[in-house]
């Protein structure tokens, strides 16, 4: 029913759909995915729910970043904000209102509630910057530093070298992606602290290179490390649930 | 397939998928999904299966509802009908045969069954109406009453003031829609019979407003009465199922 | 975020997405899916990805079967070969390169591993064909038949008579596709050993004809023998699985 709220106003605009399957209010899970794919979505308008606040006073906001020629609409609750930050500097920012003009107020369905932000306020409002107009038009301008949301966050080390990092994501694969990149740890070794196991591995190019009884670290695709197996479940192999944190010790060349 | 054979026939229709999580043979939902969703598709060409009698002597139908100018084709099976009420008066219905032309005729593959009428009769009606073709040329005519369908059930209300609805449908955050709007029960609490639960209730704007604790009636999208928790399934927290009985006493203001 | 790449390559193709159901790291699965569709999908650009061996030398591969004006664009692993088969004679085969042009190279993120192949090299290359490119350009041309991949199984009869299938896949009703049409066994009854289970049953043309109680085999919308039940899952009623043996006899007008 969105796809038809926003063709309704933008025909011409070609629309994808990135994922249906966070799971319900998880707005974090959210804002990691739309964090990830980000990069791939320039130039664009980027409609995004996950709302359990619906409703409530939480604001609807449109998020313009002029860099990336991306507009980001949704709910203020933080799952916009990641994805934000990683595609350039907030050009502007509006609260959006529900649209009096929108399909909402079809005779059919006068009474209908306040529980469908996406239909009834973010797809108008995306249908309407798709069809070219400004951000301006959609509400009254905000403080961009106003706008709710926290940093994704990047690997501790400490002063004995060891590197603290968190699971970011579980894959459909069971591969968990960890808040640490290649060049935290060097491209040696490493020890590695995960729930109760501790264990040597390796870094490696592909998940075939990883062997069938291993586990190992890939650079997955968002340059991140990831804890692999081949063919099977790391998170199931080791007991990992997005949020857990995970350590590690450099075995070679010293501490960075 | 169905969007392949679809979009050969109509390459600028753009095409929208409305859900693909019907349980399998379950018209009754199928039905109630489109009900849900019918004011935002028109106007359109709507293409519904759920399908259980496919390849028997049930009718394939086009039904064209001039005032909101959308045709649903589909099973007459009682997919179809409350979505077409909801739209308007219906203006012409025909009955689809296989079509001669259709893609299904691939050199490729001449022997197909009679299993996969969205593919072989569904498809490329609608890709005909929606390249242009007049409802007509798909078939003869038929009398809509003799098209099957039950309607969508209200609220009952007793001599003594207690009203009877049923639950519609559980949504995926374990929501249970109502077969009865605010209208029906006003605005003050009420007391609710729900399975083996009997509990006061009050009705609420949005979900946020519930409270951790409690449950509550939302008026949800549709503007119907939901029985909701905050960030938890109510149906699960009742044991609820669709079709179950739910009982409501208004509490003040003495009974209508 | 394949949808995004495609559509900044070839902004006026339209896209369809044929399933997101293969279970992880099964080709064979996904390889019979895009089998069973082929015939629908021509002309096109199909793009392919169930595929372990990423980021290890497994070849990425597209390959243009002129007769059917279709170009298959994935993994040489066994995923394309019996969709391309099904379409024609292969013209043309070339291995694909990662594209050094491609959106990966965004400044935003440039560490991105070799796991993703679908959005690094399968959608740039898929892009570029939908937008005119000749196959020819994504690089060098290599010998169709050193491309991998098994026929699809066909119904083996031995001396006796007795006609030896597999099941090919179950599909989310439950029904049991067998690598065997009604031309194998004729149209009589036929005595079908499956699993633990031997009995006698007809062929029907549609669900609906079977009954309530019984199976049936069904001819599906592939041509193939179905093992069915009306309205229940006959793989779970016969402990099914893909690649199970099923052996057929025919009770009448004797053996072929």
């Amino acid at each position: 029913v969105v796809h038809a709220v926003i063709a309704g106003l933008a025909p011409y605009a070609s629309r994808i759909d990135l994922t249906h399957q966070i799971p319900p209010h998880d707005i974090w899970a959210g804002a990691l995915a739309l964090w990830r794919a980000a990069p791939w979505l320039a130039p664009g308008v980027v409609l995004a729910v996950v709302d359990p606040g619906v409703g409530s006073e939480r604001r609807a906001v449109a998020i313009r970043i002029a860099d990336a020629d991306v507009v980001l609409i949704g709910p203020d609750n933080g799952l916009l904000l990641p994805a934000a930050h990683r595609l350039g500097p907030i050009t502007q920012a509006v609260a959006l209102a529900a649209d009096p003009a929108a399909p909402t107020e079809s005779p059919v369905l006068t009474t209908a509630g306040a529980t469908f932000a996406g239909r009834d306020i973010f797809a108008p409002a995306a249908g309407r910057i798709a069809a070219g107009a400004p951000i301006e038009s959609l509400g009254p301008l905000i403080d961009p530093r106003s706008l709710i949301g926290r940093p994704v966050p990047t690997a501790q080390v400490d002063p004995a070298g060891t590197i603290t990092a968190e699971v970011l994501w579980i894959d459909r694969y069971g591969n968990a992606q960890l808040s640490a990149g290649p060049d935290d740890i060097g491209r040696g070794p490493v020890r590695m602290r995960a729930g109760d196991t501790e264990t040597d591995v390796r870094i490696v190019s592909s998940y075939a290179a990883i062997g069938a009884e291993d586990l190992a670290l890939v650079v997955d695709s968002s340059g991140l490390l990831s804890i692999c197996c081949d063919q099977r479940s790391a998170a199931l192999h080791l007991g990992l649930n997005t949020g857990d944190p995970i350590r590690l010790f450099r075995l070679e060349q010293g501490h960075r």
